[in-house]
């Protein structure tokens, strides 16, 4: 299990560095502890000490100590530290220090935002969906992967809005004289947190297997059961295994792709034997 | 065709009341003069004179005129006039004059924003889709429709991320201990902007035919035609004819549904014979 903090508990909007380099690091050092303790269960993912200005070189040399000190094999990038979309886009050059490093320790980033700080977006029923389909489309518009070519950018909860609208996507991005979308699948990767079985479906018919990620949640959005089935929401394995995937494509999105984008998680299980 | 003026191009955001009120006269004004030139062919869908502070009483005035004096069968409420989400969620009560009126008035709102003020949403490709999962995700919080049970209102796009995360919904609503979204879907409807196959093959598969209303653009977001096959993006009559709905929904789907939900559309038709 891929452990990090937990991505409404980061609170980047609170403003004063100090605070969030404190915080990071707390829960950082904790994670570290916990995959060190249970080394077969956890593999640790760093949570960085973004505040609403931007400022990025707390950032990275959390970042740093995280992979290179303790072995972390991967990091949450939130794209709106704010919690009101006061920042930038991260495509926005001011972003690419961050991306530089990221690519440089050749981990992945999770990009996924923490608790809205506007009242009209619910975090668990909006922002964090909405954060999804508004990064894409910010990589849609522009060149990122040109410059950062060996970045990879995880986008959570199947990638928000993305996959239903996919021909909307297509149509966008010829509109606007950029590449087919599913250029940007060599980078981008979706995970499985979608909580039907029409919705991993969907994504799965519409998405290449190997830009797919299995997921599910630990103390997810989603608790509980479906009353008319008994199956708890979050048994996304259920959804994955009765999607009508090959052998081959169900390898790959239950292992292979996340050992591919996430290679210190494949060196620590290779390590194991596993 | 229901032809009101293009969404993009209602700016609440310009702070002015004066001018929003002028805008919005002129633009429903025209749109009236079409439906009176082509009759069988376009009824009248009007633009509210919103402004970011929310002041409601010119909004309500234009509604009136438009529907009592124009004949007007719907309109259109931004549930961001600010451009930046500034204001309040729909479900605040700041908001029920509105929502008393058009139930009064017995028309449907179409719940649409208009241009994006927010570099990170990119208006057609995240701040429309991201509006409408906001807004659902509102009324699964609240009790508008016990307040207001014959209000009805349309969320286009195919409902934004929602149906995509229909589970995701259902979970989140038993956690907050309120009732299944699929309670919602006698108040709301979604249209079938959704420009793919795969997309409204899962909306039909999710939502009940009965909260569906067909729907395509003009001057939509997505202009031109797949280059794999030839089809423009938004002829989604053809997506909807392949997604297997028995003659009965598609039947509802692509006529009964609208003329229910639009009283007003339904007796302009009739008049006409159709």
């Amino acid at each position: 299990m891929l452990f990090s903090p937990k991505a409404s508990g980061m609170e980047h909007h609170v403003p004063d560095a100090p605070t969030a380099q404190a915080w990071a690091r707390a829960s950082n050092d904790l994670v570290h502890r916990v995959g060190e303790l249970f080394r077969g269960h956890f593999a640790p993912v760093a949570q960085l000490p973004q505040t609403p200005d931007g400022g990025l070189d707390g950032v990275i040399a959390e970042l740093r100590r995280t992979v290179t000190e303790l072995g972390f094999v991967g990091c949450n990038v939130n794209p709106d530290p704010s919690g009101t979309w006061a920042g930038r886009p991260i495509t926005d050059e001011s972003w690419y220090p961050l991306w530089e490093a990221v690519e440089e320790l050749d981990v992945p980033a999770m990009v996924h935002v923490s608790t809205a700080c506007n009242p009209n977006f619910h975090s668990l029923g909006a922002h964090y969906l909405n954060a999804d389909t508004s990064v894409f489309m910010q990589l849609v518009g522009a060149d990122l992967f040109e410059r950062f070519p060996g970045l990879r950018l995880v986008i959570p909860h199947g990638g928000g809005a993305v996959p239903y609208h996919w021909g909307r996507y297509r149509g966008l991005a010829a509109r606007l004289g950029r590449p087919d979308p599913a250029a940007l699948l060599r980078n981008v990767f979706f995970d499985t947190c979608v909580y039907h079985q029409a919705g991993v479906d969907l994504l799965t018919r519409v998405i290449p297997a190997q830009s797919i990620l299995f997921a599910s949640e630990m103390l997810g959005a989603v608790r509980g059961e479906d009353p008319d089935t008994g199956i708890p929401w979050d048994d996304t394995l259920r959804y994955v295994h009765r999607a009508g995937l090959s052998d081959e494509a169900l390898a790959a999105v239950r292992e292979g792709n996340a050992r591919r984008v996430y290679p210190a998680l494949d060196r620590r299980l290779t390590a194991m034997g596993r």
